[in-house]
């Protein structure tokens, strides 16, 4: 429990820091038989990098993946998938300064404090660059659902005070725009407004959402394992975020019972609801509409300005960060959100097929 | 991983339904030698009940613990501690009709779809009830953590659009008004505003929080298991909360990082931080200051007005709720978002013990 | 993993001790819809309790299980199965005197060093008590592979020099002579030799087997998680086991390849084996033939002689221990056995149902 | 639980095939601050590579290790250790014929039946070759031990009939001779045998044991997790060993109690035995005294004599292994014992720290 996997069946245990020699993943629990090639694990590696535009960091890795295992012959084995992909444009010379003070925000005083010392290039382990190994994963995860008819979409809901106009809603801009927002007018208005705080040496928040469609109802567990306390726990485990919400999130507290209850009524001759608030879980159970799920992401810890801090002697300083980063943080980690809710109920559909006694004498009345 | 089981040192496992014959909790991993007697566990069940005020369901229960093993001479002995509450006054004719049809809001459909069938009285395993469990727990974590000088204080936030001001927080209210607010006034205000609602036939929403106080820096683990990524599943796991947020949560998303970024100083001698935007964790991990988590609960799904659903046979109905109900959720839940965040705290103070070679080597060196 | 959970998808978790007020047990994970009623679960408890032959202790409890949640209607509902037994029999008077020292052979020392204390009355939770959860879960689990066409049998393979005569295997008298030896010549014998040793106030080991039927091919998973690896497990988490074989065991390592491969060859139309040295298991998976674990069972480490030992203030004593024991564990130890030995199979075979990505299409094909 | 991790705090997760790109195993949860370089772990991996001699296969493979995350500046970061070996040698064209039937005694049949297909080249997954990962994180594993005082030491005990002579133990012969005996004269025995059944065209079995000196007293958990359950898991879980047990193992079911149980006495001021028939374990838990853990080896199933067998469209076949293979297991999987044995020493180790009350105050008040 040392922090680096995830997953009780589709189980992944990820490695590797800012500026060592490599970062992976070991994903084990996929099921046998599932075709799987560099490609489709790349192009989820790809949305996660900066793009060439304006408001992303000037650091360029190609983040090449490679399968060095559990796949024969283009198909998995059900045996380990282990995932590389090397660090190429390592500048460590960049970070040595931060060896010796905490930057504000980032996680050096508390590693150090757990740890007694810490690899201090790029942020190390607590670096962006530990979700490679996340998205890789979610790839294949997104992989298996997607033959089960099961699909999940992220995107950036709004960047500081730039919300996207969901009732004109576009699918497709997504993976457009550098925003990753689904609405090309207010893409272009926050890009002006991350452009001013770049120049003002400052960095900005955001909001990011996730839509799962197709799953059936009845997967998650009642008590501790219900599927909004394991998708809270997936996208809180994404550095910068600060809270999550599922459905309507935190606007039920201010509601009426009359005004949040979701009625049920039969659609297409099955039993469906009348609204979404509960966003697709009840009693921590999926109830076969769309799973809703928002985050929100601090600002860049990382600005430009000169902050007051403490150095590792006990001394307090102001200090002023060099490096290359990100003036926000939602666009890239959109990709990132969408692969932990993917492993997320995909583990929660493998372990529901032996909820049943019927299911299990079924699945065993063929073997034998 | 069927669900009932939390923690992985402290690892607690809970059971029983809301009108079967016992609810309980069988707790392992507690440290032995912790003084620990029934009145100090009921002490925490019995926050947990319904008040006696106007606000508070009509079923009274005494739920008085007994401890069936793990402890011997008024100290734990390191071997589970099972502890027994029995149920003295379900109805379960109340519900019989609720055996037909899937109450909104409720996991009714949602566990039919999963089991196949259901036990049906007062929602048998997703019945408020099986928060008992989780209590009783939560206060043995609670003795631990007093031990060694950590604290934990929750309240209610807001009730409906009636927040508590902050400003003139009273924490011995908390244990004293019927709304567990920390202010009198607003206190009074809520009651109001329930009562209103419960003669309209609906229920109400509200907010909690909750407060960790004197926890080390250096808790809580890199990447999947964060510190505040556990506590959000932990809290999310408690029917009825729909978000979760830590420290200044979902505002973060609009501001600035000039705004959020909480500066490093000297205080007292050791480093603290000017503000607390993060609410006592960075990177996942404790930096030391005061943890401060929020949940919002939807309002109680059963209210007595007519509401349009569909029964087990498939068909639209409209359905009226009988049965003994609170109009609102949160200041029963109070004291089990403590139990969550105390039993989540303690399993990472525990779990942390070996992170260093230096102080697994000082352990070690004594024993030999 | 502080010790009382057993198990993955069927997982159990046991508590109570020796002399205190009851033991039981929860399990989470059983398939709903189970038909299950106290007195299967009787059945098995029953079998664990001493009889009232000369070779059987005193003590006499009737060990009475409850059924307290996770059952409605007669049918398991999904949710966590409480059981629970009262100690009734408790004469803690007897072993106040064993609390100043040490007893050889028992967990009394490494319990005081592990924990600074412990509960001495009648061994308290390593007291062989402690498989009445085990057996009681053990119950529920061989009712579900049952109805998958799964049996297992248990019973005595020899006492001390006294064995079994495999030849004329009779299943009938496992469960009627006081041995629990499939042979009644044998059984006759041991009786006889068992009255000496407890007649020269001594003790005696022997060996216990069990035989899985009907387990389907493809159980168990690679490396770690072997179907063998974790029956070794379960049954050397048994007291008093010291020797855990499979198949043909520590003979193997005496053998050629070309004696102890066993030939492949067609059966009934199906792949079978010629011979089935390897106990069922290839690879760690099960391989469709019957499953054959062997346990080697020390003699009861109580017995009436004087004993050179060590007390609590460091000094050596001589002791006698007084209350009451059975001359020889392995009789009551073979349900134990079986039970353990079931749990282990059912959730292999729980687990094994996500193992292929065209079972899960087909599972998930008729939920959409 | 797919199979492919190992351990609770210290977690290690393998990967890789016989004949795919490369092997490897991420270690999590390894105390920071533990000095570490290649050289520390290849040791470990040149034990378990073919000597020289004419007793072992013909595969050459360097298994040069390449540490890829984890350690910073010569030290253990607390962050996962990946740990990299490429394959260099695969001849895959020796096995494209076995794709098509199942050799006896190896796991392509349950391969087949529990994935539907498989990886066929060199076993697959099920190769001797995974041990790499195993020997690679053991070796991170013994150079904590080790720090604590506390070794293992682990050999070949007998090969076929020739067993080496205890009274004569010489550590270093082990470490010399191919067979790895503790016994010059037992091993020129020993390679006469094998070289003999070589020319047969057949194989031998093995028995090895590990000792363990050093170990606290106090290690390991009552009920399932006892410290030899979970030693007979680790070593069951080595391809080939087929029976497991600790101290007298199986040669305690013809002893009486008398003969069996040790005398506790007083050793340099400390409670100690008269004898160590237990093997250093009482109750699950360490007693402060050595550890004896012996495996038995089934021999080499692939032998080049013709087999009887079936293929994969049901049909009887006759069929003759080709490739490279040693004649017999145990010299070379002594290491992956030692290994096996040592992270389950540690994990227990490390799970301790929190036994009790007054540990856990003692460390945390330093941190306030």
């Amino acid at each position: 429990m040392a922090g680096s996997t995830f997953g009780t069946i589709f189980r992944i245990t990820t490695w590797g820091e800012s500026h060592g020699k490599a970062l992976g993943v070991v994903i084990d629990g996929c099921p046998a038989g599932l075709e799987l090639a560099e490609s489709d694990i790349q192009r989820y590696l790809d949305r996660r990098k900066p793009g060439a535009s304006s408001i992303a960091t000037q650091r360029r890795e190609a983040d090449q993946v490679e399968i060095l295992s559990g796949v024969f012959e283009g198909r998995t084995t059900g045996t380990p998938i282990s995932l590389l992909v090397r660090n190429t444009s390592q500048n460590s010379g960049d970070y040595s300064e931060i060896a010796s003070y905490y930057r504000p925000g980032h996680a050096d005083y508390t590693y150090d404090q757990k740890y007694g010392f810490r690899d201090y290039r790029g942020g190390g382990r607590s670096s962006g660059r530990e979700t490679i190994g996340r998205v890789a994963a979610g790839a294949v995860a997104c992989r298996v659902l997607a033959c089960l008819g099961i699909n999940l979409c992220a995107y950036t809901r709004s960047i500081g005070p730039i919300e996207a106009d969901m009732e004109h809603f576009d699918r497709d801009m997504i993976l457009k725009v550098p925003t990753a927002m689904p609405d090309a007018k207010a893409d272009a208005a926050a890009v002006k407004y991350l452009e001013e705080a770049k120049e003002n040496l400052d960095s900005v928040g955001g909001c990011m959402e996730c839509i799962i469609e197709g799953l059936p109802a009845g997967l998650g567990d009642p008590v501790f394992e219900k599927l909004d306390a394991n998708l809270a726990k997936a996208v809180m485990s994404i550095g910068a975020v600060k809270a999550v919400e599922i459905g309507d999130g935190h606007q039920v507290s201010g509601r009426l019972g009359s005004e949040n209850n979701d009625a049920f009524l039969i659609k297409d001759g099955k039993t469906g609801k009348a609204t979404n608030h509960a966003g697709g879980i009840l009693g921590g159970i999926s109830d076969g509409d769309a799973i809703l799920i928002r985050a929100h992401v601090k600002p860049t810890p990382s600005i430009f300005r000169s902050q007051r801090t403490v150095n590792r002697a006990g001394e307090e300083i102001t200090a002023r960060i060099k490096g290359r980063h990100d003036p926000v943080i939602v666009p890239r980690a959109v990709v990132v959100m969408e692969s932990m809710a993917a492993m997320t109920v995909l583990d929660a559909l493998l372990l529901n097929m032996s909820a049943r006694m019927d299911s299990v004498a079924d699945f065993y009345k063929t073997k034998r």
